[in-house]
């Protein structure tokens, strides 16, 4: 935000105890041209003054955060959230969609959930792809992650290091795992025209190390889990339509976007060792926050945007 | 346009005496709600009833199709062109641009240029792309295109057949090649933010055929001209920041699509065999007639469609 021009970094919260209170620039280590102090709480960042947009990164599950936007939502900010269920919410929580967008609309704001994944490499990226065809029999999307290039948490939340049957009992409470397939399956259906009378199945499993992996955070031994492999498959009318697979594991061979899109035309696209996610979550929250102004108000998606970044030049 | 939900096909326009007055739907061998005849020039249709937006596909040169635009504009029509200068048409014709853009937001219409390329391929895809980095240093865009399996017109716009000094004569008089580089060049420039103050150098040169190559329209022997290369660089302080590199040659080995982006993250994308030229311009001008009602008054480009397709499904 910082470095992007239109936009001022006016503001941030964070309750952690280590957090509250810092100069925003000495913990970024850059100069900002005010002094931003990091607020421990939401009201007390948004009684010195309403920013026009905020960015919102604290947790991937709607129903935990859905309070947060709607506060911010009330006080007339637009939204820019990298919370994996707000990228597309319609299907696993259709109520506070609507109480979303209502509240959003009331207050004539956008509010929007991007992200590198939900919110681009397996969904936007792909509808962009099919906008060139005639017509999309079964789109096929492939996103291999190596996890020593993620973020500890990453690390973590897919399970590398622990015993197969450690992940069996984490996964079976629903702790492990990437959250979004599902919602970048349910937007590529939407932009194929699928019915609702649409049959999502989904399925995760462990990848046991072959050898030894270490990363940055941690290490593990052969036999236990390097990562997991997740897929959403869309079926309608009997037929598969939507075939969504993730395998993020510490030390994948060959990672890679790929989509493949049967249709008229068909096309194969492929983006060589993948978007890298945490950096590109970041820059696309960016670009959308220069961007969410312009939208209707209204609980919007990706499908609504424009995407660009967020430098617009002179020239025009 | 007829298998898009949403879009009605109500007239068209062909002054051919082969064309005019004949039933669109016998042409198209296809069946339509309603009988279409093909009108023999835009007054007619116009007198007929206001379409809600026109599909308009006559000409590459801005000023030459300029009227056309005006008229469709003029009667409150909002406008999908195929037009390849008007994709982005600022720095080329500023004060056309300036004109089309105060009629269209006099009218309440927008007026878009679009298309595979320019339009798609090597632009607002890799728009796209760029809005997932936190900077970009250079960006290079290469198409590659097989000929043969591209409509007459566009095979003898190559020069395909002409010996080396026919081409270097009809390319001397700008009668060969492809319109449309420096407009994708200039649409990425701004999207980087690249100040006005930039010099864009174009090139253009024929290949020749080391073997004989035959296509459904014409036969190329060895050493004549089987297509032709052309780039279009942007340099901004003295630093090339833009590279953009078209083949479109009878028989070109590997066609494809690339973009390579040098920034945070880096980025390498590929398109296998390539984005087919014909049928994705048709796909891509159906989708964004779609949503040119959507967009704000006046001349608009890519950078301000959210692009997908048109079928938008029912769970929203």
């Amino acid at each position: 935000v910082a470095q992007a021009p239109g936009l001022e970094l006016v503001g941030a919260v964070d309750p952690a105890p280590a957090l509250c209170g810092r100069d925003l620039a000495a913990l970024l280590e850059m100069s900002l041209p005010a002094r931003v102090a990091i607020a421990p709480a939401l009201d007390e960042l948004l009684a010195r003054g309403r920013p026009d947009v905020a960015l919102h990164a604290t947790g991937s599950r709607l129903p935990e955060v859905a309070g947060q936007l709607e506060q911010l939502v009330a006080a007339g900010v637009a939204v820019v959230s990298t919370c994996e269920e707000l990228a597309y919410p319609f299907q696993r929580h259709p109520e506070l969609s609507r109480k979303l967008d209502a509240a959003a609309r009331g207050a004539g704001v956008a509010l929007l959930g991007t992200g590198v994944n939900p919110g681009f490499v397996m969904d936007k990226l792909v509808v962009t792809l099919m906008a060139v065809c005639d017509a999309v029999e079964h789109v096929r999307v492939v996103r291999v992650v190596d996890a020593r290039t993620r973020r500890e948490s990453f690390q973590r939340k897919i399970g590398a290091g622990l015993s197969r049957a450690a992940f069996e009992a984490k996964s079976g409470a629903g702790a492990l795992g990437h959250v979004g397939l599902a919602e970048s399956a349910h937007m590529i259906a939407d932009a194929m025209g699928l019915p609702a009378e649409r049959r999502l199945r989904e399925t995760l499993q462990p990848e046991l190390a072959d050898a030894a992996v270490q990363s940055a955070f941690l290490r593990v031994e052969a036999g236990q889990v390097a990562g997991l492999a997740q897929s959403a498959i869309v079926e309608a009318d009997g037929v598969e339509r939507v075939r969504m697979e993730i395998a993020m594991v510490l030390g994948a061979p060959s990672p890679h976007d790929a989509v493949t899109i049967q249709g008229s035309p068909a096309l194969e696209m492929r983006v060589a060792t993948g978007v890298p996610g945490d950096e590109a979550t970041a820059a696309v929250a960016v670009s959308c926050a220069a961007l969410v102004r312009e939208l209707p108000p209204g609980l919007r998606t990706m499908l609504d945007v424009p995407l660009r970044p967020p430098w617009r030049g002179a020239a025009r």
